[in-house]
């Protein structure tokens, strides 16, 4: 069971609107960090409280927040409370089990995706972040801190690139794009640890590889549940019509679009391999076990009348006449040698080896 | 078999719109209680007859009436004729092996759902409730009295929370979350049931084990006939243009919305997990099978030539030259030993074990 | 096969609207009768022609003639010109072998339906009933005489119920109603059948229970193919903007419509029940194979290393120390005892049984 | 392979709209024949030349053209350039390897649909005919003579019916009709053989059978695709607001629509059907390697401690104190008798026969 | 694995729209060159940079501009400032991991294919294929330079054909429809792959039949993915509202789609075809496993109990009467074949061979 699958139910009973961070994860020190940036400049500083937030928030600069952890649950109260972000959108954001979706809002528009981490080669592991977009603010919230948007986040303090100039609705879309180019990294582990045991198949098929097998089945049940719906999400707002996603960016929404269709084929596709894969599992198990049985036959087949032949000399009746005879013996031998090459021409002839 | 599967065609031949309950639960005595609330004030009382009601009703109070049993035809009937209800909509809440839907009427909106209980691991129960939306009242129709809705009523009754201000469709929407929200419940245990059984799987199959997972997997034919028709039943409810759901409630349904979305997921995948463990168990079974066949045929195919060699020096002829030379019976267990080895190695070689 | 299996293609060659009654009945004397109500008169009369339909016709009455048996051409030619109905219509009722549909023409509506009875466990028959419904009359087509309408006939001639007010569109309802619960009776025998069969399977499954399952699988196929359709047609119906459908009885047509996609469902889960319950028979018939097989092996693996050894001393050398040891035979027989133990214990180690 | 499968890709590498001939028939004689008709009159003509047709054109008259064989391109050309038929449509009237389809144009309808015929049990073969629908006219273009449409020839010529009087759409309908009609017969073809074949499933079953059952789910699947596009092309007929296809013979098309669906839900429920069959002839051959592997077992488990006692007492041994006792040869009878009946009893008592 | 699972990750981390050829290909020298044609005159010219494109655009002339390899990045940034297109358009057109997509810019339309090549029978390769097209200009670009467009340029170079006056729209669908028609070269390839299999299926399978069953099946698996996406192009093209695609155009684009819809169609009735002689592969390797396990069982049941018996008569006690009567060792004879016989008579009735 991967770590979605803990306690969804945990909140029950309580009504809805209640803030509560639902998740796996220990409740680490949450680092709220703040950029401001404008096409010539792009500062970082610390966030502690709703002050640090709104004395940076100047016409003609746009902020990007990073909540890396969701143990601030005073903060993200304060910043429901100032700018107008319903009870629900925010109980979103702290339980970590939701599906991927696009709301719009009258002055924002708030957006869930799912991050895959791919540590070991099937140990896949996915995590929440959530975007909500403002006119001039873009707020990211993850569940923890890892190095997934320091690329992103170099680019934007360090670089006089297109993402200064465009606005929150771009920054949203690179964070987007981070997070679904991220998913093609997830890809290419999986198709090596998929070609690998491709080799292992046709070289050794052994149980172990079967319950590999399995387990890359498994994985991609996983990560497709966790894909699929970012389809809709990635039309949604293809479709929408808010004023907050400006018609210039729409065309980079469209290319995650194909970029995510992308990656749900080759899903597909992987899944159709496995379920190859555990075909040719099955049949070359098969194959083997039909081998070994075929060898008991032949030999069993072959040495059985032999068998009861030298039985029946064995015998200690008093008037056996052949027992007496000169050449019975040798003529015994010669009688076992035909028999046997006789039914191993017959086995060859019906194709048994 | 669950519950619902008893006597649909109970009812056949009556006229559409005759009132009798159909289900399979004795007729208890039924309970009808009317809690009236504004945002300052709540209180609950008994419900007797429909004059009981109609003393509540005032302007700028809401009404919830609770019915846990169904038993009670004359008051629903009175109900009926007051109120302008059709007389199929109430002849679905007595018969309660609906489909979950929404309709919508002139001057309220009938809602069908279905509750599950899960009070044993493999034994989920479902049982319907119907919602009667009025634009000032709400009345839920229950088979039996439990404490599924027992926090919610607390919640009206003890706390100045939202949910006295917004309305009979918030009302609504509450009754209908905590019945999506037991869901996830539902999901727990299953998911519970499914993580032990693949530690028995892995640690040692038995077809005790293949026995559950197929309750499991029958189980999750009938959730998900009792569920699947919420997505559609939310859908409607958020295309409605009815006057009787505010734009502010819709938010709320479309969370509802999202969680459905989440359960079926969840039950999808639960359900590819379960074929997975059968394809292992299939494999684990067949696996252990073929071990045992290989060491049938090791051992045969090694002893059948040498227990002919035996049988041949056991033949009494008088004239076998072997049978007087010192040494022949210690080069025979020579080469006993001799054809076992390279039979062996054979073996080996062709990676039989 | 099923009757509807019959002969589609009889009519082939002939120009189309030809009426020709394709069909497996014989012809029987059809019956024709007329009932002519109005809110407060019911009355019943036989149709021999044309004229006793016309002659009762009159304003404010709606008339309900049915036809048990196809075999009134020249009748049913007469009725196609005096009310003006198309050709193909006409050849639809009279061959059996339609798709359920729904059609809106000018001056009425056309309807098929199947209606499905099921006098043995496993033989479930399906009939064709067609409607055409005109604003003041509905007209019933059936392939025989049997009791599926006679309740709804006595409700019509002897109560006063809604059903005399309503007018032809609801009498066509309460026809299709009919048709429809009578599903229900279907499922209830499926479903006696389906449990009757899993006690068996986990009882003591036999080949003939895996025929049976295979008939209910087939018999589902059937059933499907009947009854899926009709969902469409029931669709059809609700968005048809006809004048002959009131919309008042648009709401009668929409529980219909729920009570079909119900039994559609059901069937759904049958299916599903059904594959588990083959995978059940599957699963027990191999296990039991396998238990076989183990014992045999387990006997015969300890038995010929043994029989080895008594061979080993059964043969006839002269130089055989052993052979005059005093304790040979004894020992021997330890060993035996021992060599059995140890490989017991070695089976019982791996679990073999 | 069934003909349709043969170089589709002949063409590559040329401009499109070539015309070349693409399919698998020898270039026979082709025959072009007119019939032309009005409501009281007509008459056939061979065509030799696009003057042929001309000619026969009059105010008031209906022309059908029947081509009967595709090597008479420079004829098809003439038409082409003096009916203003587009070059795509030529080359697609020519290679007969085309999907079924509608298309409008501006002056002109084309239809491509497949027929099926079934000479041989297990040999249905499909070929393509084309329609060209003008205002007056119409053309079938097909890939040799046979008699499928003689009937309706002798219809028009012969028999003052309604096929005369309603125009070239009509005749378009009765052709289409024809070919669809003609479906039917290798529906019942085939379900001859599936009965037949389902009679000796349970009788007798054998790998003939089993790949007969395969041959008709392969017929079957190369049916479902030329079938199958057809539902898409008369609902495009359908939806078509071409001033070629007049109202009234709308009707009709709905009537082919409906046919055409029905033959579709046939094919699947035959599918269905065969993939029951392939699991109970699965199941027969399974059962029957259990029961023969059952008899082995048996046979073998009983005999195997017998043949190892016989085998202690064939031992040479001096010291053996029971080869001397009196009665050891009869009881030891009697101890294989009780041991063989006790093991009997056991298998039995596990339900092994 | 086929060359498109290589690296889609590799771009990872770079901010969206840098130019970098992700791709497989070593990067040879890239040819560009220049078709700049009226009806009436067709030259050929090399390009190095922007200029040589610029200086032959005039009015009236359309250039097809061809690049075979993707590693001029100067040249295409040049192109793209000076035609303004947009920096993801240049990026997925040196990014060959693309799906098949069709996208409307302002000023012209972008279209990604892709080409399958089959040099060996079980080894397809697919590669991309991007079309820009404007007004009065077609950029293609190929990863590297093959024959599969040769044709048409002869076509464009040398004949004063159709293509010549159509425009640029005709030129860009004359390069699709050569890359669809290669399709069914593929298409050609696979089919007798598959027919050679068949026969071999039949006569004699193998583990190596197997094999490549399950290779076609994969390669099979792989096509759809390329070629699937094509419908939905294709489809976005006929509903473009583009200028750039003239209304005399769309119709040779119909005719494309037809033709993809024809490829999947045959696709997917091969996949159905291949699934079919898995069963029948795995149904004959059955089969001949049970033949042979018969015959051993047939063997070993008769042999058994005469095995046993003449163990009896080799057993020592001293008091056997048997062994002493002069016509035991005859009687004994007659006692084994009748014995024998009765079992073969016994199997001969129960059908085992």
């Amino acid at each position: 069971m991967t770590e979605a699958f803990v306690n969804p139910s945990e909140k029950m009973g309580l009504p809805p609107g209640t803030l509560v961070h639902v998740g796996k994860l220990p409740a680490k020190a949450c680092r709220v960090t703040l950029i401001r940036y404008t096409a010539d400049l792009a500062e970082e500083f610390p966030v502690e409280n709703i002050d640090d937030i709104l004395s940076h928030r100047q016409p003609g600069t746009t902020l990007w927040i990073q909540f890396e952890g969701l143990d601030t649950v005073e903060l993200l109260t304060d910043i429901g409370l100032q700018f107008d972000i319903h009870p629900l959108v925010l109980e979103d954001i702290l339980n970590t089990h939701q599906r991927p979706k696009f709301e719009e809002h009258r002055n924002y528009c708030f957006v869930v995706l799912k991050t895959l981490a791919c540590r070991e080669a099937l140990a896949v592991q996915h995590e929440q972040i959530s975007l909500l977009l403002f006119e001039d603010m873009l707020l990211t919230f993850r569940e923890r801190a890892d190095n997934l948007l320091d690329n992103l986040r170099q680019r934007v303090l360090h670089s006089k690139s297109r993402i200064r100039t465009l606005g929150s609705d771009y920054m949203a879309y690179a964070v987007m794009d981070t997070v679904v180019d991220n998913y093609f990294t997830v890809c290419d582990t999986l198709e090596e640890t998929i070609e690998s045991i491709e080799m292992t198949l046709l070289d050794r098929p052994q149980p172990r590889t079967f319950a590999t097998i399995q387990l890359i089945k498994r994985e991609l049940i996983h990560i497709r549940k966790v894909i699929a719906p970012l389809r809709e999400v990635l039309l949604a707002i293809q479709r929408s019509d808010s004023d907050l996603i400006h018609e210039k960016t729409q065309l980079y929404f469209r290319d995650i679009f194909d970029h995510t269709l992308r990656v749900i084929d080759t899903m597909d596709s992987y899944r159709d391999l496995i379920n190859g894969m555990l075909d040719i599992y099955m049949s070359i198990v098969s194959n083997r076990m039909n081998e070994i049985m075929k060898v008991l036959t032949i030999f069993a087949t072959i040495f059985i009348p032999l068998t009861f032949l030298v039985g029946v000399y064995g015998m200690n009746f008093e008037y056996m006449p052949e027992l007496r005879w000169r050449w019975s013996y040798p003529v015994l031998w010669l009688l076992f040698f035909l028999l046997s090459t006789v039914l191993l021409i017959i086995f060859k002839k019906k194709r048994w080896w």
